[in-house]
């Protein structure tokens, strides 16, 4: 097999065989495939798609690079959800540890950093003082059995072809393929180890996919190759038209986090939490109704103990909870800036991917790949579409170590929100279970 | 200026500006650019094109890379053909001997090696003991304006953007695109300094690009943007359903060339040769009527006077002449096998596509770079569309060293041959001159 000819196989919109695909993974993982063909490779299926057998093919071959969790308790659930990722997204933060305090689900979590311009749990998990996120798959899976849930980043062992192939879509912009994107999430997780798979899908101008239809083909394309391998998968539609909560930024998401973990924090936020790990719970046990999943999971918020299952968690990962229990005490950015409106009305829409790309410009993302995240830095805003607001009333709260972004971020970022006169109907924060 | 932006704006369909075309192109050629993100941005123009805005900028910045030839005699006429390549296109070797021998034109020309299927006259010319297309550009200059013309190589100092570029598209796939092969052909013909440019636009199944219409596009777009640049451009399309005359493979078709310009050799040869020089003195004179400077040029290769110009221009460049005096003395390969039919009937249609690979099989071309090429190997084809055939009868000789490539073409060679019951007219040379 010769690569050229697969990729202009591809590029006349031909099906690749599974050897032919495994041909053009394995080959790119041992270097014998220069990163330019695959580079060129990669843009022939973005353009071209892939079908149902070439999907297969891809998500094995990228399952098969490397080694697969296997728990061996075989009277547990091990259930985990994804998030095709967004701006404000800090639900794992809270859904893990609220499944695990619930008794009835283990939770072995494997997350990414932050990305173009969404963040990442890792990076969030990390801005917690001593909070490790670097555990080898044997002390996962322990920890996982012992205590309930382990929150990890990806390993050496686990998929390396997809960390390859991702690095290269990454800079290439061939990120938005939907058969890429399935190949990525499910051969991790499915390496997990786990039965049951809970899929945040984003919708909107801060997600990867905008398009409702794209969004719904992902998820529908994310459920078929799932079960095909299965697991049990419940994607659900939810809107990333506008940040979820108020808290943008790493150590800034983790504080929202723990008021949500401790019953309160922002509707969004703890709403969002609930009904994706009310689905976690669901698949383990589809008899028992939502309802009652979910009535059971708000007395684990509002009594602390989803809280309790996270400090668990960080003390058993190295993180120093004092400010966890404390996150007063955690330091401030040197510049905390209000940024105030100018006219009044009513917000009709949110420009959420650059709220994105602003957050990483104070500080809160990697620009490239050498970058160093401040983990204080981010923003915080204080009205969401539907909200009326009136002149000179707080908007947008900066945190940053950086003079200049600040300076230039306190003035143009109120341009990121649409400001008009009419009523403006709150957006759903769930659009559909499928 | 962020290259993954580019990237996303292209594949989006957007138009880049020329800095933003600039950008890319310096940006690869300086190596600030990975050669993947270049490889997945020439997929994205493949896939979305470029508007006539882009093509300007990417001639332009292909042009701008490296110097640029100035001819000091401003009395004469600087004249070049160039074809979009083929199979047993020997067209070169007889028609810039022709035109120097007219002495109404001076042909200052840059060829290239074989790509893929086709052939390149670089290697042909090298075939001949000694012929150096190594020329620097001071030489080349002096020798086209002393004899009238001088047969050279890309030199480094000409377009090196379009050298780098052309290796990247050759192994991913990103040859095929109009505006990518206006940008390369182009910026080269500027910069030789010529006035008039013939381009042979090759259309049907052993052609870069297969489909008329597409050819016609192209044809149609090369002699716009030529024009741009204040060259005179005639592009005429021509057929590649099967090869030209009879030989291919590179001492192969110096002889064949060499038939020609002694006022014999095959039928199509010398036709495809004398419609295409005569486009050349066309352009010096337009005036002067076409019938009238074909007789002209037919008069010059029956008398032999156009190969006592080649004849010159190969002694000027290093080439042992004996060999070219004396063509049956050259060494001969060590396998000379005859290729005969099984079934009788009339040739519909070739493979011209396939035996151009089946050459570089032989030996005839590089499979990768590394290859060495065999000068004496090719084959020699004794049918073409149209022609009746008796069982038995010969259809093919092959010329090879290579024991293994003779024994495995002779089985399967006669398959590139579909030979039917029915009379089938035989395809024109030429289609039309646009």
């Amino acid at each position: 097999m010769i690569p050229y000819t697969l990729i202009e196989k591809k590029q006349a919109g031909k099906a690749l065989n599974r050897e032919e695909i495994h041909f053009m993974v394995n080959g790119y993982v041992n270097k014998d495939i220069p990163d330019y063909q695959m580079a060129a490779f990669l843009m022939a299926v973005y353009f071209k798609g892939m079908d149902t057998e070439e999907i297969n093919a891809y998500i094995d071959v990228i399952l098969n690079s490397g080694k697969r969790v296997e728990f061996s308790d075989k009277t547990s659930y091990y259930v985990d959800k994804h998030s095709t990722g967004g701006v404000g997204d800090k639900i794992s933060l809270i859904l893990a540890p609220l499944a695990m305090a619930s008794g009835k689900v283990k939770v072995p979590m494997i997350s990414g950093r932050g990305l173009g311009h969404s963040g990442g749990t890792l990076d969030k998990l990390e801005s917690i003082p001593g909070f490790r996120t670097d555990l080898d798959l044997k002390t996962f899976k322990e920890q996982t059995d012992t205590i309930g849930c382990a929150l990890i980043g990806q390993t050496d062992d686990l998929c390396p072809a997809d960390r390859v192939l991702y690095a290269l879509r990454d800079v290439t912009a061939t990120v938005r393929s939907i058969p890429l994107i399935c190949g990525s999430i499910l051969s991790k997780k499915i390496a997990e180890g786990i039965q049951g798979l809970v899929l945040d899908v984003k919708t909107g101008n801060g997600a990867f996919i905008s398009e409702y239809e794209r969004s719904k083909e992902l998820a529908a394309q994310l459920k078929y190759f799932g079960e095909n391998y299965g697991l049990s998968v419940s994607p659900i539609l939810t809107d990333m038209n506008q940040p979820i909560g108020n808290k943008i930024g790493n150590w800034l998401e983790v504080e929202e986090s723990l008021d949500v973990l401790r019953g309160g924090g922002p509707e969004s936020t703890r709403e969002i939490s609930l009904v994706l790990t009310t689905e976690m719970l669901a698949l383990a046990d589809p008899e028992r109704s939502k309802k009652d999943i979910r009535s059971e999971l708000e007395g684990l918020l509002d009594k602390g103990m989803a809280y309790e299952a996270f400090l668990t968690i960080a003390e058993k990962q190295g993180a120093d909870i004092h400010f966890l229990e404390h996150p007063e005490k955690y330091p401030v950015s040197r510049y905390v800036m209000e940024v105030r409106t100018q006219h009044s009305g009513i917000i009709s829409a949110i420009d959420t991917y650059q709220l994105g790309l602003d957050a990483i410009m104070l500080g809160a993302g990697r620009r490239s790949i050498q970058d160093k995240i401040d983990p204080k830095a981010g923003l915080i805003i204080h009205k969401h579409i539907g909200d009326s607001i009136g002149s000179g009333e707080l908007l947008v709260t900066l945190h940053t170590d950086k003079a200049e972004a600040a300076e230039e971020l306190s003035k143009t970022i109120g341009n990121r929100f649409v400001i008009g006169e009419e009523t403006v109907s709150k957006p759903p924060y769930i659009y559909e279970i499928l």
